[in-house]
């Protein structure tokens, strides 16, 4: 017997049929024996449709009352959720993140959690019940507000709940099978991925891959707690984000052998949420690179990947790129404007136009040969990097935002990725 | 400065408009200089489309989960009013039941208050927020868990508040404008009562008047709070209950002089919600009549007027008829037919084909041609009297469910109660 943590995104109960679906698994789940945590979105377009009510009455909701508003979303579901459980004649208590002592900092709209003290949880399994928590909010450890986690955060309450339990599995149910080699959508023949280690995994989400928050996974990594994303649509097992063997855990629908060998590559990430900044004409002295980044810092924008050019030795200057979330490109153009002139930079230049793609394993290690064969893969498509970084498991370029897919496709098939059929999509996202 | 409570119902803010609308009168009376305290009931049918929704996937919801999917419709209506309030400039709080400190029983769906302590309503009112407050909820002392108060929730709510906070007023709003001498509905020519006693709204909340609950009404009068019922569609000064002078609170829609004098006959309340049951055969011996309520009663069925025929001296046998709620009427049928034998009557007479009509006044203690006059109005119509009960400022009468109407026009008018124009009605009731 063990404790298995499930969450369900908001496109697995997005309607009365698809609650009955979700309390049919989460029975099956308990009638093996198991205890059984499930943390729950709101109901599909649920989030939404809240949003376009608080945007009715005005322009700019006040933080603490939109995150008050929203949290009824998941409200309606594990209230729902847990009525369908007890119609197929098993216990089922429904939780607030409150209730479920998910305790937050202050930060509405993107509260981090500072503890988990599930002891109301712990009580539900003890006498046998299945507990159902709300997911994406918790309450301020100073203000006692209802908080909201920011996106991804039902995985966050899944994973920090499973962790603080000691759960032997935190099952992330989505509306794919898993972790695909590639985005399916870009790359047809994108395999499914059995197993990927947390090093691996926190690469691809930080990359591009959506299918797992990048927050959430270092949660998991902390804590040592094995991840199955999987499929509510369908019984197929899943990918394992785990560093250590997959857990022996009889489900109905989880039987999995332990993969024996690791391989070289992951999987391919991509990721088109990013624009590019180039300084031109840096005065090539010490510690002016420095000042631009500290200007950028100083207006709390997060860059990626920086390239600084060779000195031109003529004019003594050079250029710095860098890129960035396109949500902050403006706050950053401006930041760096009102320094230009203690800088003494030429001028900047701002091209949203990017793509990336990042090509992940940690075979990489071991196999010198990874990075000439992905150079080649996009040299003979005649795909321009414009910019290059790596990781002891990763490799990254920019290219053309027109050019990603072609390049996400020839680095797939490069490295021999490309499963024999095509992938199975089901819909929309969670939160 | 005055500590006012308001109390809006679902079809005050039915829409995102009728939020605004609120929230306008809402930061009127707070730029008035006093203190506000809201409490809110569900937007429009949110309440109906919940249960609904929980009907989809089962047919029997356990009683826990219901009142955590209800309590959703209040936190979206609260949190979106406070939004419309912050966007005129006010600051504005909202609060769930169980952050209010609305502390209940453990029966879902029916929660009693057993105690108030509002302590983060009076901080948010010292530092001079607005604090807007889920009607209808609370949490159960014992468990912990989120409660509902059932039908007439966010009244009790608004009164238990304004008692704990010591208000100067409670002000219900309402789609109509207040208590009237007559449904308006029924009697088009029914005036709104300036100014009733706690007593005689008693009497006409638990005779059928369905503006003010009645457990509300005996909450304020246990706290001597005066309750203002009003219209949130108009300006129109409201109904005045309360047993003190009316206080002299300046909101911008309120200035009202005391009444000097107090009417005869308050008003006519009716009611269809009730059946008659007779036992017939009943041997007449004493405590023959115990037996039956003991049965009923054991059958938890609430009981209202009571007849028992003179004994047909050849028979040494009565009649024994009582009224009671329809809803109940299947549970007292079965309870008596359980005891039949071992009381030994000979049938029982089902009828819910009844009406019940009541006239209600302090005046009737000092005026003793009231029930004369009550006699000989319904007697000129030719409408039988089947029962009879009468208190102290009360008598009701049951009579045919279809010459209701009409005998509800005949005692309005026998006691002068008719106004000079028709009444106007504006919508639905809110919970």
């Amino acid at each position: 017997m063990a404790l298995v943590v499930q969450k369900y995104g908001g496109s697995s109960v997005a309607d009365a049929e698809g609650v009955k679906r979700v309390a049919r698994r989460i029975a099956a789940t308990r009638r093996a024996g198991h205890d059984v945590v499930v943390v729950v979105s709101a109901m599909g377009d649920t989030t939404d449709d809240l949003i376009d009510l608080a945007k009715k009455v005005t322009p700019l909701p006040p933080a603490r009352e939109l995150d008050m508003l929203l949290t009824s979303g998941e409200r309606i579901s594990m209230a729902v959720l847990a009525m369908a459980i007890h119609n197929l004649g098993l216990e089922a208590r429904s939780f607030t993140g409150s209730q479920a002592g998910v305790i937050t900092d202050s930060a509405h709209g993107r509260a981090r959690i500072i503890d988990v003290a599930p002891g109301r949880i712990r009580t539900a399994l003890d006498s046998g019940a299945i507990a159902i928590v709300a997911g994406f909010q918790g309450v301020s450890q100073d203000t006692k507000d209802i908080t909201t986690l920011g996106r991804g955060g039902s995985d966050t309450t899944a994973v920090a709940l499973a962790a603080a339990l000691k759960a032997d599995v935190c099952e992330i149910y989505t509306d794919v099978d898993g972790v695909y080699t590639a985005d399916p959508r870009i790359v047809p023949t994108a395999r499914k991925i059995d197993r990927i280690s947390s090093e691996e995994m926190l690469e691809m989400a930080a990359n591009g891959a959506k299918i797992l928050m990048l927050r959430c996974v270092e949660y998991a990594r902390n804590y040592d707690l094995p991840i199955h994303v999987r499929s509510s649509f369908s019984q197929h097992e899943g990918t394992w984000v785990t560093d250590g063997p997959v857990p022996a855990i009889s489900t109905p629908q989880s039987s999995q052998e332990a993969t024996v060998e690791q391989p070289i590559i992951s999987g391919v990430a991509h990721d088109r949420s990013e624009a590019k900044i180039t300084v031109v004409g840096v005065p090539d002295t010490p510690g002016t690179a420095a000042q631009i980044f500290e200007a950028v810092a100083a207006a709390e924008v997060n860059i990626d990947m920086i390239v600084q050019n060779v000195s031109a030795a003529a004019t003594a200057r050079t250029d710095v790129s860098f890129t960035l979330p396109k949500a902050e490109g403006e706050t950053a153009v401006a930041a760096l404007e009102r320094v230009k002139a203690a800088i003494g930079f030429e001028r900047l230049e701002y091209d949203d136009q990017i793509g990336k793609l990042s090509l992940v394993g940690v075979g990489m290690r071991s196999h010198p040969g990874v990075s000439a064969t992905f150079f080649k893969a996009l040299g003979e498509r005649r795909i321009n990097m414009e910019m290059i970084s790596t990781s002891e498991i990763r490799i990254s370029v920019v290219t053309r935002a027109e050019e990603l897919d072609d390049a996400v496709r020839a680095v797939h098939t490069a490295f021999q990725l490309d499963g024999e059929s095509e992938a199975t999509v089901y819909g929309g996202t969670g939160r």
